[in-house]
């Protein structure tokens, strides 16, 4: 690696340049060839290993099995739920050759897997027996776009996206909150991205949902980044798929369905949120490397105390690696790791070695901890989960500081022009007004918070009667 | 799941009827709505999952990282190595239309990703001290299939391909025979299938490698399956990419790359080989399910006790499921579980609750084993080893048997005629002479035996002087 700190534009003053290059340097992720595409190189897929170990324990806890689908899907079967197509048409990708041959019925490569999953299920479904059906599946899809914007805006990427049938609607929308739920838990343990929970409206909701719940996230230059989303399907698939089975009364009924997806897209806001002009800041939970130790210099002494620590850390179920480079100095060393992210640096020298003891540098605080040898597999492990701790804390209270109320469509657009953020408004819930409020100010709705209570007023664009406060944002 | 045993055609009389039903049946899989593709349904998949875990230790024990690369090979990129390239164009799936438009340049849906693995590769490597490179990648691909042969041959099917680069050819052939040695390993005590081991000839090798290895596995009607690979590139693909770096005595020199795979492939020869007339039959190690117990009658004590087993046994780390459908006879169930192979069931009565016991049937052999209660979280476990055990000593005893030698030509149409299998015998090495056996026999070189010593003889085919011994068989 060969990293000079000054390649790296501040975050504070350019976070996108900054954004662009702290992935490269820190090896995250690369450009691949093909427009729009990109490379996980390993540090930055270990990061979507440790979410996929935790989201999957999460998903089959609820009785949900992991299963695949083909890549593939046949034009005609795409085009069965008029909404759903008519959403992805733009960003499709198609294989027109395959085998040396034209093909007589083009293939779309998946966007999302409703309609091939679906037309297997109306197979598969016959009696309530059979429900629910829940499966869940980690696969790439692709969406095009034309330029790269790592991990945020990609013409391929990672996800996982479960779909399930119910025999009732309540039961539906029981999994559909059951998904949003658990990932709250994991922007909020594992991420530390704290977010704004609701529904969106009609005209940002999933093609082909009733309701589609979002997780809205919030980035340093006040944009807001929907982070995942958890769909009510109603019978909108199961009608023209027919997803039909026999209830208990005997009688024909089509299925209620959800379906929910988290994507790497989630690890670009998490290096966004939490970085600093050192470069990446990990959360301890998603940092594959949690501790690094640093010999001082490349003497044998120091590095087989080095590598006792480590061995002793591992037994702990901590996460360490050693890097003892003869070739390179400690200064360059430290910013290595330091633009890498990880949470904890363990220095040894000459004196950590006289006195039985490491110095642990936190890569949140910088402060340095000196941890007697002795007390280290109690004291390290707590030192993550601090930092862990103080990643949630400052996102909460950036999160908080950043979010505004609204009540004319003046204080709209005036906070907007000078610090943007979450802005908590009453709307008319017409689409025109949200177009129009669009257009004026560049926020858009983000969500209907699911907490919000019934009020009575009058539309922040409009004036006309109002009865939810809505977020508003500038979208990603 | 509506299974009559009527519906599932005997192994021993039709084997490939056999073993489209049985994949059906069991569950395993469906048709995907596209030509050659499938949908690997929960209970396959489950089983893919365990080959996973166990194999991604093994390989990041090596020291191998897990990353991922794109999807879409721009076609220039695909076409750098002269001979990969005429291997796999007759069988790729291109992108011609990307978000609604034309593109310039066909994109590629991966069969392999060497090409777009070696052009990063080439950015990321400089100097020695940036060797070895070892990256490893779990992923679906793409080689066009006019028909589905589940699991065996299909459009699209999912693997784990391993990319290395070396300075050195012998390092490089040390990972080519170490990947081998974790196949074999994972062949041996997961999938319990024996096989042969060796070295390709210049036709039936990897397009673009010096030397593949291979794991030849025997089905039961004598044909042989090529269940992996392992490829030593030596410099055929670093040259066009340039992949150099700076070596210790500061030349620049090309790196010596590797490349090796398993694929979902490896199940369906798990399936031909273990399953019986009754169905599947899975070794305990890749079984989803690894004990079924069935209350005799869907009474609440019977479940009761059925709920106390498999939490016991859960906790001692066996995956045990309960059926205890109301609906279904306890005939129509231990047909069910047998045809999904569940390596052992238990069945609880009134006699067995009485006596503080389980009868506990054995899939492989059928024998019924009366085992107390107190004993079964030992008891149970020795028998699912004992079962293991017993499908390897099974499939290498048919191996043996199926395992011929021949020193005419004669004498291997002969053996071509009547049984198939393994046919050991000398060759020349010449690719007309290897082309006429095939045509007359249908039997091609398997591989030449990693063990097979010098010999001085005369070729099988063409009685033109041999060196070697090879193994011949009829090709999946």
């Amino acid at each position: 690696m060969a990293f000079l700190k000054k390649d790296l534009p501040k975050r504070s003053e350019n976070l996108s340049d900054w954004y662009n290059k702290v992935v490269l340097l820190a090896e995250l992720a690369d450009y691949g060839p093909a427009k729009g595409t990109m490379i996980y190189r390993p540090y930055g897929f270990a990061i979507w290993e440790l979410i996929q170990k935790e989201m999957d324990a999460l998903i089959k806890e609820k009785g949900v099995s992991n299963a695949y689908f083909p890549l593939f899907i046949p034009e005609s079967l795409l085009k069965k739920e008029e909404a759903h197509v008519e959403g992805f048409s733009p960003e499709l990708a198609v294989v027109t050759i395959g085998g040396g041959e034209e093909l007589t019925e083009k293939l779309i490569v998946r966007p999302t897997s409703e309609t091939i999953m679906y037309d297997a299920y109306a197979r598969w479904i016959h009696s309530w027996r059979d429900l629910p059906l829940m499966i869940n599946q980690w696969n790439n899809v692709v969406r095009w776009e034309k330029r790269t914007y790592m991990f945020l805006r990609t013409t391929e990427f990672l996800w996982q996206e479960g779909h399930t049938v119910h025999a009732t609607h309540e039961e539906a929308w029981n999994m559909v909150t059951w998904a949003m739920d658990m990932y709250t838990k994991v922007y909020t343990e594992l991420f530390a991205l704290p977010g704004c929970v609701g529904k969106k409206s009609e005209s940002e909701k999933f093609a082909g949902a009733d309701v589609t719940l979002t997780y809205e996230t919030l980035m340093p230059e006040g944009k807001a980044l929907q982070s995942c989303t958890s769909h009510d399907l109603g019978q909108n698939f199961s009608k023209p798929f027919e997803i039909t089975f026999q209830n208990q009364e005997g009688k024909n009924d089509y299925g209620w369905q959800t379906s929910w997806g988290l994507s790497t897209r989630s690890i670009g806001g998490m290096i966004m949120v939490h970085g600093d002009d050192g470069g990446l800041r990990l959360p301890p939970r998603l940092a594959p490397i949690q501790v690094i130790v640093l010999p001082i210099k490349a003497e044998s002494t120091l590095i087989a105390k080095a590598e006792k620590i480590k061995d002793e850390l591992t037994k702990h179920g901590v996460r360490v690696q050693i890097d003892a480079s003869e070739n390179e100095t400690i200064g360059f060393r430290i910013n290595t790791w330091e633009l890498k992210g990880v949470p904890l640096r363990l220095e040894i020298g000459a004196k950590e070695l006289a006195e039985e003891k490491v110095t642990a540098v936190r890569r949140d605080t910088g402060e340095k901890i000196a941890v007697p040898l002795d007390e280290m597999t109690t004291t390290i492990p707590k030192l993550l989960d601090a930092i862990q701790a103080n990643f949630l804390a400052e996102a909460k209270q950036f999160l908080k500081d950043n979010t505004h109320t609204a009540s004319s469509s003046d204080e709209l657009k005036q906070i907007m022009m000078t610090s943007r953020g979450f802005i908590s408004a009453l709307w008319c819930e017409q689409e025109m007004c949200e177009k129009k409020i669009k257009e004026e100010t560049k926020a858009s709705t983000r969500c209907m918070p699911l907490d919000a209570p019934d009020e009575d007023g009058t539309c922040v664009g409009c004036g006309n009667p109002a009865k939810h406060r809505w977020m508003f944002g500038q979208a990603y």
